[in-house]
Parts: structure tokens; sequence; C-alpha cells
């Protein structure tokens, strides 16, 4: 089985700066962005409408997801099985670094992952994200309790498992108090 | 302010002995078993009962807990304003570790603390525990979940936090998958 880093995290703590850094340090391909093309690619659908499924469709998405028992297979469930296709593969070719995606679970018992949980107070990524994503009409606060929100519920939606919890990582780390070239430097020694 | 490890720790994981290394690595104070000889003398309690009203009271200990607002200050009440004292003024003397007993509560505006939790898996940790305490008439899976349960519920009444989640921590570890040494190899690194 091959080691892999799945790397879950709360909007704006870095996460995925983090596990870009980590692959380009160990020298192993990082999956975050290139997931959604690749799911684009298999599926048809816009990356843009994947991306807001996974975690961002206001209103719609959270409530047909919760559907699908009493209306058979809908676009969400769909997607899960495309999504869940790729990150088994890509975990069966290599070593490597996959961020989001609810990869801890799906490769569960597919490969030997050291799981990482990514978190940051408010304040920290209140000011990360108006700096990397830019402003918007919604306050940062309001924007991250969202996406926080849901992210949660997809997590649990599909793994039943409670993201942010301790017991469900290997490591865990606030990256505004321990800062992210630490947080590079603790996962690629765990690794 | 002086900084302090506080170390929040589920039952078998090891974290006593995680911060005890790590104390010693530092050359500071560890205080874990001192806390409830300190207890024992300022408050007139056997430790013993001290160390049950914490955590391990069969049937009584919560109940009394959850009735304080309806009866007035109960034992625990009591137990907790004696702890919450002694806890401040350790911090106040001078860097140390602190093992349990809700110290990152306790301190959060009144040390710079690195917030630790140590969990393991329910293996790892059955294993553990009867090496260290022996074997007893429960199974060890029955035992750990007892104390989790407790634990949780303690540190939810006094603090309104909740205990193992990733977010009240700087770090978290999962000693079964990373090792005691190498947590406390990181520990150290992040002080």
């Amino acid at each position: 089985m091959n080691r892999v880093i799945t790397i879950s995290r709360e909007f704006g703590s870095g996460g995925r700066t983090i596990g870009k850094k980590t692959a380009e340090a160990l020298g192993i391909p990082c999956y975050d962005r290139e997931l959604l093309e690749k799911i684009a690619k298999e599926s048809g659908f816009d990356e843009k409408y994947i991306q807001e499924a996974g975690e961002y469709a206001p209103g719609g998405f959270l409530a047909a997801a919760f559907s699908h028992s009493a209306t058979g297979p809908n676009n969400a469930d769909y997607l899960w099985n495309i999504q869940y296709k790729i990150i088994s593969q890509l975990a069966q070719e290599g070593p490597c670094v996959i961020v989001g995606r609810c990869a801890d679970y799906i490769l569960r018992d597919k490969a030997d992952c050291l799981r990482v949980f990514i978190h940051a107070d408010m304040d920290f990524r209140a000011k990360r994200i108006v700096e990397v994503y830019g402003e918007r009409e919604q306050s940062p606060e309001q924007r991250l309790r969202d996406k926080d929100k849901r992210r949660a519920a997809y997590h649990r939606f599909y793994t039943d498992m409670k993201w942010g919890h301790a017991q469900n990582y290997d490591i865990t780390l606030n990256s505004g108090r321990v800062g992210i070239d630490k947080c590079v430097e603790i996962i690629k020694d765990l690794y």
C-alpha cells in the first residue's frame, strides 16, 4: 500500500498551501485543484459546479443530498462515486498528498494514510481569505462560518465521521499558532 | 506570561508519560499527580476521592455536579474552585507542563499555553492499560469507554468546550500511530 498524506482543512487555514509545500518538499504529487479537473473530465460536469456541489451551493445541494434515500441517486451521489474512484486510483499509482474531498475516509482501507487536519482561529482565517481571495460583499467571518458548516455537513453525510474531531486524524495543527512552514516541517518529518 | 504546556488526553493514550518526558527534556516541572496532592492538601479531601470526583465516580458524581444550579455549590464545585486557584498559581510561578484537569481552559487568559491533546485507537489503549494498570474484572474496552465518557462530560460541564475537538488545541496527536517518543519530540520542538 502506498503512503498517502490526506489533508482536511478549515477554509482559510492554509491547508492547501501546506499540502502543496509538503508535497514539494517530499518530491511527490499534490492533488487539489487537479482532482476537480479529473472529476470534471470523468463526469462531464463543470468544475465550478463540482466545487460548489462538494462545498458551497447556496441552499440547494444539501437539501438534494439528504433526499437521496427517497428519490434514488442524484448528482451529488453520482459525483461522489466518481470522486471515490479517482481518489482510489491516485493512491494506487503512488505516494501523494491529497487535499480535501474526504480522501481520509475514501482511503481508510486502501492506503497507508497520514491523516492531517489543519484549522486556525477565526481572526487568522478572516485576514487570510481577504488576502488570498479578495473582498466580497459578505463579511469574511460570515463566509468562514458558511464554509465550515457546509464542509462539516458534507463530510458527515458521506463518511459518518465528525469533521474536526481529533480522534479521526493522526495529527491536527492550528496553523495560525504553529505557523504554516512549521506545519509543513512537522508533517514532512512524520511522513 | 509564562509559557505552559497543557496536555489533555484519552485514558491509556500515554498522555501522562508524554507530559513527563517532555518536561524532563525541557527541564521544567510537570504537574500531574502532584496536582492531586496539592488539591488534597488545600481541600482536606482524600486524593482518591478527588481523582474520582474529577473523573471516575460510579454514578454519583455527575448527577451531583449537574444539580449545582438548584442546590448551591457541592463538593465538585468546591474542588473545581481549588483546582482553578492552584493551576493558576502554578502557571504564575514559571514555565511547566500540566496534565489534565482542564488546565487549558483554566489558563486561557492567564498563560501563553501550548494546548495539546493526545489520543489513540482503542486497541493501542486497551493493550497499554492492561500493561500499565493490570487486569480488572471489567474489560479494558469497557473501562476506556467509561473513562472517555466521564472525562468528556466533566470537561464539557466545567468548560463548555468540546473535549477532543481539534479546534480547541494547537496540536493533537495519535500516540499509537505517531509513537510516544516522537510525540515528545514534536511537542518539545513546538515549545
